[in-house]
């Protein structure tokens, strides 16, 4: 690997994180704050099954799987799947007396920010989506470069608050937003502002197509060519479909919370195959669909994700 | 790499040997019949300035763009794209008085077949596919290993002839088929014998349907998130679409002549998408679709080709 010059990470923005749900994200966050930096108390909470190994590790200072232990933490971060962080958001008032910033990081951002909404005023949501994945879930896959380069989605649904929410005050008092672009920045991460309908849009065409597209193929090449055909397939059917092992739990979670987008998105995949297949033997229809697609992957392969801090 | 034990070519199957079409397939039989065996003589059939950067390399012992070259052949290897072969075929006899073994390197082989059948009886057609391929086409990224460890699927038409299409005859006489079989098996490649039409089908679902799957993918997401969208995107988007800058000309012509399977295997996508969609709140279609892609994703990562020889 390149020498990658790290910015100073300056005084951790927040000085007691809560990570609810310690598995490849919640894991890899805690693994990259203990990296970045010295001072900050990470405080995991999950099932006491997947905590074991984090603190084998010592991935956090204090574990344990109830939802009381955020109680005193200035960044929550929900690390589970989609619906059961939006569950989550619904019990943290109880639990959670003070100010705190709370940020989460599932792949659809719409249903959670409506979710926020019932929140109390001292609990303060600010939507996250790290994009960033691995072929393998769970702790054990977590690594702190996870993030590094990588960008990472916030979907405020609100103008900074110059700080009113910050934990201490005086001139070193910054506004959640900028807080939190400082968190994810410390990490490794480019933080990218958008709305959370435009999130959830976007990802429906980057990520939410492509996924439920390339299990569609594996499931009906594989059941048509059988093991003996699949035997003979070469590399194009391999990366086609390389997402294909990704398991139903998380992906019923994200097609449940960004339908909309998402059927307009298959809608329209639907349609352009559609086309190809009415125009087989004349071919005008394949050639302006491979030249386009041509430009746009020369594009998507030239452009890659650019520093866009 | 391994180092790779090549089993002794024995004599040469074939003496002189006329490639129709010096891009990346024929190149690669040429550079690979160069390694493999000293004695054949390689004549190269092809425009004069794609000739000119197979001379340079001595890839070939003659060549020239006229179709009379191949006159005194023992072995056609047509490798121009399916529909231009189709074309050789039927002018194959004025140029050829001699008995032949003709055989091509076209992704589909029923509609050629069909065409072979008008060839005169001297003229012995085996269809071939060697299931091989690079990122680049043309002469310029041809290789000798391209077919090492790869199918060749050989779709005879008939049982074999026992050698009477053998040229010279004796003891050492064989079948046109297993001619081609050892022919290709020198070339690094295991031959695999199957029906045009099974070769069809089959191919449509490995391969016909993931590139025209990979290409509408590219271009509706191209369209709908646009360049700016497109730099956010992650290694996901870019392997389901690592095949979409497949130029247009070459599957106008496999898509022509593979309509049928392409359509049924288009019709069962569009199938498994259209359940997708109609579901996506309640999620029980795609938990099944998931967890039977993930079945045959393992399926294919853990089968790969074995020597089927």
């Amino acid at each position: 690997m390149l020498p990658v010059i790290q910015p100073d990470p300056g005084p951790p923005p927040f000085e007691r994180i809560a990570i609810v749900g310690f598995g490849l994200v919640g894991g890899s966050i805690a693994l990259a704050v203990r990296q970045g930096w010295r001072g900050g108390l990470i405080i995991a909470i999950d099932r006491k099954d997947v905590l074991e190994a984090a603190m084998r590790v010592h991935a956090a200072d204090v574990a344990g799987d109830d939802l009381v232990m955020a109680s005193g933490a200035d960044l929550i971060i929900l690390a589970a799947p989609v619906r059961q962080n939006i569950a989550l958001l619904g019990r943290l008032a109880e639990y959670v007396p003070g100010p705190a910033l709370v940020t989460d990081v599932g792949s659809t951002k719409a249903d959670m920010v409506e979710a926020a909404a019932g929140l109390p005023e001292r609990l303060r949501f600010i939507g996250g989506h790290p994009l960033a994945g691995a072929a393998a879930g769970g702790f054990d896959a977590a690594r702190p470069d996870l993030f590094r380069g990588r960008p990472w989605i916030l979907t405020p649904d609100r103008p900074d608050d110059d700080g009113q929410w910050a934990v201490g005050d005086g001139p070193s008092a910054m506004g959640s937003l900028e807080r939190l672009e400082r968190f994810v920045t410390a990490l490794g991460a480019t933080p990218v502002t958008m709305g959370a309908d435009e999130h959830d849009r976007l990802l429906a065409w980057l990520s939410h197509l492509p996924q439920l597209t390339a299990s569609a193929l594996m499931h009906v090449v594989g059941e048509r060519a059988g093991a003996a055909g699949l035997a003979l397939a070469g590399r194009g059917l391999r990366d086609t479909t390389r997402l294909a092992s990704s398991p139903a739990g998380i992906w019923q979670d994200i097609a449940a919370t960004n339908t909309e987008q998402l059927s307009a998105a298959l809608g329209d995949l639907v349609d352009a195959l559609e086309r190809l297949r009415a125009d087989l033997s004349e071919g005008s229809e394949l050639k302006r669909i491979f030249e386009s697609a041509a430009r746009w992957k020369a594009n998507l392969e030239s452009a890659g994700f650019k520093d866009t801090g």
